[in-house]
């Protein structure tokens, strides 16, 4: 047992409430009404394989380090290059970790500091990294993870998980979510369920476009080709993804501009970008079939019920000579600032009131919160507020956005917490640091007399077991 | 009598103080100094029939409800249709209160939530919505209303309003402000004064700027017609405005940019307007006679001593099937991101330093606060920080706007708070809101040793009593 | 002695530190930590003739108001003319100070009147500003400049200077730094060095520039002319700064955008601008030269080993008027939104993993500190967050920075607190509140469980004492 004078700051019990007694009081017993309330994650990039297969974690660097470009950018930019970051033959797991465990100082404040913190401490019951005692660490862990009570399935059911939704290419047989819905549920406790991701097939400005294009209509097509072909394919594997349990369709753009055009214009955009290799496509085609695509899928959510989430305003692959020696989603996609509410206009015009039609907006530019966000969502029944996404769903990110948000939208416009992570092991802590941050700002908002303590207690619960619910049209909570 | 446990939250006398006991006791020091001071309120939107007729309100629907579009925009996100929010054959007053009683949870939290509160039980006297109780609620605030003391006049006097202004088209005859300023002041106790608003007779973008310009200057023009007439009739019906008591002009448009064109050129862009119909104007044309005529409004202003005020950055009637259905002002007009300091150039390199020329400028883009806003303010002489405005008018905000300026441009050049509200009983709620907001913020700068509480006391007394005076031009407080 | 019931707020050893008690607590022994480190000022603007020549203070007003802009600024906006604040035959220094006094109390809550007040009483041990007591304070600070000890060099010393960079035009002969670089070490206690400021020489849209390009390319050429001579130049010329213990060079643009040029491309880009009379030259031009010469101080950054340090995003010299009264730097630059992400991508993507390129983004658009600073800082090895600058060096915005950024970027990448200010006086008083504020955000993550006090103790050491040193090139502490 970690002697208590050693103890991690977030060992504590209060961790992340607010300093003023008064309100943290109120926190504490806000919190304590969802602190074990299932986890419901409708938005998320865990490997289902990861589950389907359920072999243990193999070591602390492959466990916290090397997939998760959000630490190792941090590593990055205090100086260990990549390549000290991958496992090579120059780079054993063990160095990995060690380099990691050196510059851990850099991760003080940071979010993926905090969720590293938790995990250790309260999902490994370890200790806390440093240069020092770094390879002690990595044993300790090492032999944490050799026992069968924290191989993946074991902790999804540990973790309390109701609902994981993975994200998926179109063309993805999910076979691993059909292996999983065949297991009993009683190993697993939850379920776990694609989302359909088309980016790449909407994107006609890469050259990846034509392929990916050729292969979704021979795949899917019902032997239709060009428009026809390609339409009725998108729409049919969104049928294959709810026959898999999928409850949304997920879009990814640097621009949320919508179009409509009609499908004769459409059909002749389409063929013409068809026809033209990618340099030679025209930028404006380009972006005009990728706001017209959306408007489409809009259409498509609104026939087959998917729930729609945008995830834009990311400059993907910033620095080229990392994407090129180390590929995509190595921790240089930068946010650009993001425009909503003239973007989204022919969307909403269009879809927004249609019934059962939900559209879930996702932001890293926070002048969108109060601006923009918060009064789309306060008029559109279809529109909900993401929650802080990427770079924002940190403590302090969360309460900002809250605070941005609720005097505008209220409480009831919000789509609930969503970890969007593929570090496994950070779900729970997450979830947990969510929590005590909506707990802080309700206990705030007591403590001012604006809400009472009853009204605070239903609005947390609302949030984090009946909004996720709600919005992503998942099964009503047990017992409700 | 409410017995006291099932008080609301903002029965509390430390409603939107500070939690930190310290910080708290000196906002109720500072806000003691200010809770009862005349309500001055030199931009709103309240009908002027209401006060000259004097009628008794009809019922809780169309008091709160009806025509609020703050509050019909989240009743229609949570589900309600506006069809079920307008009095009709199937919906009645009554109907349209239960509707809204059953989403009131929805508002907890938001802007509008906290003042229905406020006016239920610190005005009326009555308990809050729920959806149980709506009927018998909403009788309960019948038997009130039909009290003589409920009266929009006894209201007005009771409220402690010393200055109202209304929001009027430019060609209002200004009838009920003649009628109220030919009562004795006593039932009233205070005035009731016009704004001018001239933006339909400016936006050469609508169809509807034709047949306006032509009655305006039809009207006013001193018998000139084209551009000299346009202009002559602008300035003529600016001097009927101030013959009755008019204070102020207001803008609203989405950019706020101005442009300097030689009267040959205006002359010249006026006339080929005119002679287009809507359709084939230019836009740039339609950008441009915008920007000159904000221009020429500056102009106006510095010669006949009108404050001018803008409202720019929203984008109006963002849902066409709503704007088609139930008209503008129906909820959902969204916010842009809004630029000031290349805009105002112009103007300000013109008329910035005009002896008595007032320029309050309001945004819903809080990230001008800082940037923009507070540096603009701190050097013209004529440019004034308006007050949190639309969206942003709710405790948070206020807050976020005061810890943004302040440290660039001080206290002194503030408009003081603008309730810009059509909800008459809202005035004092929303006075009493920023009054509480004020004096946190105060205390904390008192408690965090910046300035001493003394400061704190004339400072507060000045943003509530003095700085609407001295921006607007009001007479002086009575023994100052 | 100052009788203790008139103390200003700021004689409080609590000033700046947050209200909560427990914080409080703990941000009092984090400053403790650093209150007394040695300053170090890594960029600024103070004449190294105050120094190199040591001539006492002549007057209040020309130590507190005439030559600070963002002093004189608010004096304007509150209706005292420019023309009453320069000594004029009209304007003594008396009555300068007379008008500053006066309007005091609209420095209530600013960042200027917080340093004023802190100076007058903790530096000059004497009253604060009152219109009734104008000419005694005046006099009283007289007394005070009037002794040895109040002299720069005495005061620099008593401050802890340990450096102190000006800021210098890359043809400025530098004569003061060698002269007190020549200065044996003891009267002074640190060094004093220049900072390569190029501005004006990259800026091809200006009238001047062709003069200045013409001086630079005969000065410092080697001989060459055209596009040759010109880098030739400017690359002898941040020799020469090197030379004189110039530790970086600093740039000044409204947008901070990067071009690559191939060789060819600049040098007829560079003559086309060359051979046009400013008024002809094409703006595409000027702003495509401005964005490759960014990239070519980059470049020679990487060379030659200087710090990069960009302050964007200020449209300069608002009001004409102003200008052509009284010159730039007159209270009247505003900002203006300002865009990094794809702006810095071209030099990032080239320069951004070089060993020993540090890049330092000061911006005055808050809404960049989450979406493109904290980011960019988080991956790039080459990038550090500059302080909160001009506008936004507060303690409120101190604190926003950090709150924005720390959750992406923690605490290593960023730049240490600068305080870029021409005010000598104000040295000390702005790092004490930096010190303050940083002391208060640690704090407040220690009392909310998120790090440990010993790690907020080490962290307040590094940006106060280590983050500057290692950022800015600077000697190890003494003892490290």
């Amino acid at each position: 047992m970690t002697p208590q004078h050693t103890l991690p700051a977030i060992a504590h019990p209060d961790r992340l409430f607010p300093a003023d007694p008064d309100v943290r009081a109120v926190a504490r017993e806000l919190f304590a009404l969802v602190e074990h309330a299932p986890i419901l994650s409708p938005h998320g990039h865990v490997d289902p394989d990861l589950l389907a297969d359920d072999v243990p974690f193999p070591d602390a660097a492959a466990l916290f380090v090397t997939p998760d470009h959000y630490v190792t950018r941090l590593l990055h930019a205090n100086g260990t290059g990549l390549d000290r970051l991958r496992p090579s033959p120059q780079a054993s797991a063990r160095d990995i970790w060690r380099a990691f465990c050196a510059s851990w100082p850099a991760f003080a404040g940071t979010a993926s500091g905090y969720w590293i913190a938790c995990e250790l401490h309260h999902v490994l019951g370890v200790g806390q990294p440093s240069a020092r005692d770094a390879d002690a660490l990595f044993d300790e862990i090492a032999a944490v993870l050799g026992r069968a009570d924290y191989r993946p399935r074991s902790l999804f059911r540990r973790f309390g998980v109701e609902v994981l939704a993975t994200t998926d290419d179109p063309l993805d047989p999910l076979t691993p979510h059909a292996r999983l819905a065949a297991t009993p549920q009683a190993p697993l406790g939850g379920r776990v369920i694609p989302t359909f991701r088309p980016d790449r097939y909407l994107a006609a400005g890469t050259p990846a476009w034509s392929a990916a294009v050729d292969e979704l209509v021979a795949t899917a097509g019902d032997g239709h080709d060009g428009y026809a072909g390609y339409l009725a394919a998108l729409a049919n594997r969104r049928a294959h993804f709810i026959a898999h349990g999928a409850v949304s369709a997920d879009h990814g753009m640097v621009t949320p501009a919508t179009l409509e055009l009609d499908p004769a214009q459409a059909r002749a955009l389409f063929d013409r970008l068809r026809a033209a290799p990618a340099p030679d496509r025209d930028p404006a085609d380009v972006a005009a079939f990728g706001q017209h695509m959306l408007f489409e899928m809009a259409r498509m959510s609104v026939d087959d019920g998917l729930v729609m989430t945008l995830h834009p305003g990311i400059h993907r692959n910033h620095h080229r000579p990392t994407l090129a020696a180390y590929g995509p989603d190595t921790g240089h996609d930068i946010p650009v600032r993001t425009e909503f509410t003239r973007g989204l206009q022919p969307l909403l015009s269009r879809f927004g009131t249609e019934p059962g039609f939900h559209l879930v907006l996702f932001t890293t530019d926070e002048t969108t919160f109060s601006r923009e966000l918060a009064p789309l969502a306060g008029f559109y029944p279809s529109v909900y507020l993401g929650a802080p996404w990427w770079f924002l769903d940190s403590p302090y990110a969360i309460r900002r956005f809250r605070e941005a948000v609720t005097e505008t939208a209220g409480f009831s416009r919000s789509s609930g917490f969503v970890d969007d992570t593929r570090a496994f092991l950070s779900i729970p802590v997450r979830h947990d640091a969510a929590r005590r941050v909506e707990a802080g700002v309700l206990a705030r908002l007591v403590t001012e007399h604006r809400i009472t303590g009853a009204q605070a207690a239903e609005i947390i619960v609302d949030l984090v077991d009946e909004a996720p619910r709600r919005v992503f049209k998942l099964p009503a909570r047990a017992g409700a």
